[in-house]
């Protein structure tokens, strides 16, 4: 099977402002009056202090729900396994533990597989593609944000190896866009009070805002939130716009720092440890010494990063080409959950390796085969939720640990992580990562100290299972300054900031010399998504517009056909297409697309502007037609009504009469008259940083006479890709062989 | 007097990569090879270990010969203070200090006025403007770094307000000029090492690495410098290239902590606290009713930083008309430094706040009239570095200070803080701000306690003193996540971020009501640079390209006489000219500017591409004429040799014989065959983001034929702001009266 890379299911987003004659005139109305923009400016405020505030909300129920439900299961499993004989292998705690688990992710799977699938997975890289500037279908609605949050509680709950994290960053983001909008297409509820803010612009602005507020409420990380919307995200920074992303980010640090600071009975105590995601570091030490050895830890995380992506980009291959029914996908994850628990439970009851119980803290272990007063240490690291496994991974005493516990529950967990990403559950990888991560940091760390020749505290184990957390998690995802801060503010200690920069820094150097592509990279790439990476191929220098453009282009005239517009619409897929001047074509009125008038080079007349297929459509609902003289009707808020999405062209064309159909409609007041254009001997590279740094859906290319030869979309540009062999590297057109 | 807004100083930089034929010649030879791709991405990472590593050593050099020659200077003045009767004034220690302060600020003032006069200043608006696209002469020279690496010196030691932050920052920036060019002009030597870094696009993108690791090194704060080059400087955002600059902040941090760990006798020890340079805070607490209270302080900070901004802004226009001789300069900056100290001392010895030497540590005190076994605590203000009067108010005992001391010294810094920033020496305004939010901070604390009715601890002073610090500044400089983070990073305390970030939001907040301008926008307005802001005026979608360009264009056509090419050079100042097509046009050889050939709309040729002054002035010196047929000689290094100083048309005039003035020139192989251009019924909306998303330096205007009816340059931008007037917007040039 191969899925050409351009999947038609992805249609673009325009962040490029179309002034038309309709809109300008809205600006002159409105700009002269400092009331009303200072209005704009308010409501945009509003509309941020809303997105954080429920953000945040949103983030305390998951994690509460979670703590709770997560909390009665490891009771209940824990009450019956205590019950067991200790001595002997005991059954009826696993198909109770397996029951909880298979129905949970049962639920949240079928959920998302039936309901929401885009709700699959992560988040981050839908989100990334929204930002970007691909509209990946349903990833902003109501569906999407239930199934999401109600999913990961389940998948959390349901005992996968996954976190929360990455889906509260697509919660935030679905909110930033609901509220920005005060409207639900689910609920076909339009509230009319931010009507400035429906266009795909100011939306993207709040979404990535949304996004920050998501990794707030994940991590507890204000400023990480904002650089991962940067980093992931945004293609031009705007001080204006990162200033409103810090308010919203900071807004959710607090509101769930307030929500949890009552949930943990000390309310209003903001600098209360217990806030900190994982657990507070105290002052940690490090010498100039250890910083090659933090290195070489950064190195194994990229290798095993990689290793870990490279992996689940082969599952995932699998998963495309034989698990596509819906009902193998909620299988295959029932599957996994059964799984996971079983390995935990056979792992807790035959590691025989038992541990004095001293802390009173330790009420969630248990013996398992151990003598009395000591706890299995399998038991303390399985019957956890995830971010609790990580706190105990970070903070417990050096002596909790043997060498063979840690590298049975690594492997383990390693390769459980690796399977389960991309499954059809709402799921996160961070805290995954972060687990995998932190044990082999501390399996490193119990490695040297019994190498060295004395047993002297030249270091402690939890230094050791953060930078290999950081590490592990750097190789996996290849952010960098935005996973520095996330980690310095999860842990709440800036000392340490420097040795996990190295860390991340050599992680992401090696984990790229396997693979240039992060696991969401990766998943993006299988999604068939046109999505522009930062920087054009090197080689697309040497490709002009003329190369990637597609023509025959269908142009429409300044003054067109009712008729024909109709046509258009039904034969062609497109959406904008150039208006050129009436004067000098004669068109059939049959043919969709226009025949050169000159022989040599083909053109398809005079470029005067580009107009949206749902302008058209808007026009032809509205019956706008010269005939009815009807423009004074128009304003700018005909058309943002129909905003986002529009009736197709179908139900349209019943409403025409064949009267009608002799009319014509004038486009020069609705298109927009200057569109950005390119000429025919740009350079790819040229185009690639146009559409990047302005975010463009369309662009028109013409020749040395203005006439329009052709049209390059997002797709034409996303196509290509550099690939190396010998030495040498060549571009080509990008296709995935499942 | 009245300035016209554009300075004709000012030229403007070309971010926009030239796609000429030699560019894409030489770009396909290379980019098929991996190695040659490899070798320059290694090259990259190479220069930048070496920014780091020098930017660390400059600030090492400036760090530790500040606090060597103040060292001296104090116990020289103390030990000349206590040989004086503890009664009565005594005037012999007052004239040493003034002796000592003038020298050294004379010296430091000379240096930066007659030798490098850009150096004055903290080096921030430059940089600022050098990263918008604006080429500030002699920015980023040789004679510019030593002038305010030393300079910056001599000012602070020569006890002026001011610190030594903003100066490091231009230091990193001009390291950066100069290593990633592999050349200096001031020592006329060029190791064609780094030819591949030789244009604008690049030299940027190392510049903005530059000015991170200056921040890095002046506050040992890497996330923070790399916040503060994309805050201040980027306008797009790339991934890769905020990982290099991530980088480069890091080494910097880890070369500077090495150095300095040495410096202080704790050698490799890098979590050692006194690295940290504001002094470590440990753990802080607080509660959620305190917020109110950070948000209200932050409104008082950003109202005396607003109340700085505009003494600061009228002081600047009254230096600018009167005190523009060089000798007058320096004079100023004389008295100043005369006054700081007069002020000083007089203080020191009329208030009569004492305290107990209860610390070993205070060595840098004097009685003063205090009794035995005490000392003035305002002679532990003053006599002191600035940067050690912080950490002296951010970390001293609450019962050291009392309200009035604490009123006086806020006063008499503030305005000294005031009247300083401005002056003809390199100085820098962070540390100044702190000092006086510092100030006000623990005052209001005071002030606060004293109303409470019981005494309780109800906060520390500490706490205050940072938010005031963090109020003040935030006032002051209007930057937000950098500053943020810059504060955490300095501090090295994570939990009391939040704090910061309330107070820094309500303070930029509050600030920008009073004034919209930054105190670094304050001085590049006054300096009168083009300088495009993140976002067009609002109104500017009233504005239409064809009033904004410049008309008639002087066009060249494609193949064009060397005589004309001379004229069009000598006569126009333009740094860009269109390329023509040849046939349509019959040019008078006498006229520099062409005659539209059509009644209406005038015009000036079909457009084909667009050519550089320099570019053209290679040429003429290479004597690349169509009768010698020598365009093989030609290679992208032709041209690249020349950057960035080509030499003036008058030196080349003399090169050229009679015989040759009749050839002509092909310039199709030299232009940029795709410049981006616009219709004329472009919005000013439209290209000013096309000018400050691709940092453009010129932009071509084209009718609906796509022939030249006018060109825009940034100056023709810039010119455009917005003011208010009774409720109303309305656009207009802006002029500065002074």
């Amino acid at each position: 099977m191969s899925l050409d890379f351009l999947s038609q299911k992805y249609e673009s987003l325009d962040y490029d402002q179309c002034e038309n004659y309709y809109f300008l005139l809205e600006q002159r109305q409105q700009q002269r009056n400092l009331n009303i923009l200072r209005n704009k400016g308010f409501k945009r405020w509003i509309v941020i202090l809303f997105i954080g505030i429920l953000t945040a909300l949103t983030a305390c129920g998951i994690v509460i729900a979670t703590d709770k439900l997560a909390s009665y299961k490891f009771h209940f499993l824990m009450t019956k396994m205590n019950q067991c004989d200790n001595s002997s292998f005991c059954y009826t705690p696993l198909f109770y533990w397996m029951g909880i688990n298979a129905t949970l992710v049962a639920i949240g799977s079928i959920m998302v597989t039936y309901w929401a699938p885009v709700a699959a997975g992560s988040g981050i890289p839908v989100v990334k593609c929204y930002l970007n500037g691909v509209k990946v279908p349903e990833v902003v609605r109501f569906k999407t944000f239930v199934s999401k949050a109600v999913g990961v509680i389940f998948s959390v709950v349901g005992g996968l190896a996954t976190g929360k994290e990455g889906p509260m960053i697509h919660c935030g983001a679905v909110i930033a866009a609901g509220v920005s909008q005060g409207k639900s297409t689910t609920f076909k509820k339009d509230t009319h009070l931010l009507d400035e803010f429906k266009d795909d612009r100011e939306k993207r602005d709040f979404v990535s805002a949304g996004a920050a507020a998501g990794v707030a409420a994940a991590f507890g990380a204000p400023i990480g939130g904002v650089l991962f919307s940067l980093e992931e995200g945004a293609s031009f920074w705007n001080q204006a716009l990162t200033w409103r992303i810090f308010f919203c980010s900071m807004i959710t640090t607090f509101t769930l720092n307030i929500v949890l600071s009552i949930y943990h009975n000390h309310a209003g105590q903001l600098s209360y440890p217990g806030l900190i995601n994982f657990g507070k570091f105290g002052e940690i030490n490090y010498a100039i010494y250890e910083i090659p050895i933090y290195a070489f830890l950064g190195a194994i995380g990229g290798i095993l990063g990689a290793l870990h992506n490279s992996i689940n980009l082969r599952l995932s291959m699998i998963r495309l080409k034989y698990i596509n029914r819906n009902w193998s996908k909620v299988a295959e994850s029932v599957f996994i959950s059964i799984f996971t628990c079983s390995i935990a439970y056979s792992l807790i009851y035959l590691d025989e390796d038992c541990h004095k119980k001293e802390l009173l803290s330790l009420n969630e272990t248990i013996r398992a085969g151990c003598k009395e007063s000591e706890f299995s240490v399998m038991s303390y690291l399985w019957l956890a939720t995830p971010e609790a496994t990580i706190s105990r991974l970070f903070h417990s005493d050096d002596d909790m640990w043997t060498w063979k516990t840690l590298l049975i529950f690594f492997v383990c967990y390693f390769f459980l992580a690796t399977w389960t990403y991309g499954i059809s559950v709402s799921s996160g990888l961070f805290i995954p990562s972060l687990i995998v991560g932190a044990t082999g940091g501390r399996l490193f760390y119990l490695l040297v100290k019994h190498t060295l020749p004395d047993e002297s505290d030249w270091a402690d184990g939890c230094k050791f299972a953060l930078i290999g957390a950081a590490a592990m998690l750097g190789g996996v995802v290849r952010m960098t300054i935005s996973l520095t801060v996330i980690m310095i503010e999860t842990t709440g200690n800036i000392t340490f900031g420097p040795p996990i920069m190295i860390t991340l820094i050599v992680s992401k150097w090696v984990g790229d010399y396997f693979n240039h592509e992060s696991i969401y990279d990766i998943h993006i790439r299988l999604a068939a998504i046109p999505f522009l990476y930062w920087e054009p191929p090197s080689l697309s220098t040497t490709v002009y517009a003329s190369e990637i453009m597609s023509a025959p282009v269908v142009a429409l005239r300044s003054v067109e056909k009712v008729d024909r517009i109709i046509q258009v619409l039904e034969n062609e897929t497109h959406n904008g297409f150039p208006v050129v001047d009436t004067e000098e074509f004669d068109f059939t009125e049959s043919g969709s697309s226009l025949e050169p008038s000159y022989s040599s080079p083909a053109h398809y007349g005079r470029f005067r502007g580009l107009i949206l297929r749902w302008q058209l459509i808007v026009l032809l609902q509205e019956k706008i037609f010269n005939e009815n003289d009807e423009y004074h009707k128009i304003t700018a808020g005909t058309f943002r009504d129909a905003y986002p999405r529009y009736p197709p062209i179908e139900k349209i064309i019943n409403l025409i009469t064949d009267q009608e159909r002799q009319y014509s409609i004038d486009l020069r007041p609705v298109m927009n008259p200057s569109p950005y254009s390119m000429s025919h001997t740009a350079s790819l590279n040229r185009i690639f940083q146009l559409f990047r740094a302005l975010g463009l859906r369309h662009l028109v290319i013409v020749n040395d006479y203005n006439e329009v030869v052709g049209i390059v979309t997002r797709k034409d540009i996303a196509r290509y890709r550099q690939h190396c062999h010998r030495g040498k590297l060549f571009l080509q057109t990008l296709q995935i062989s499942v």
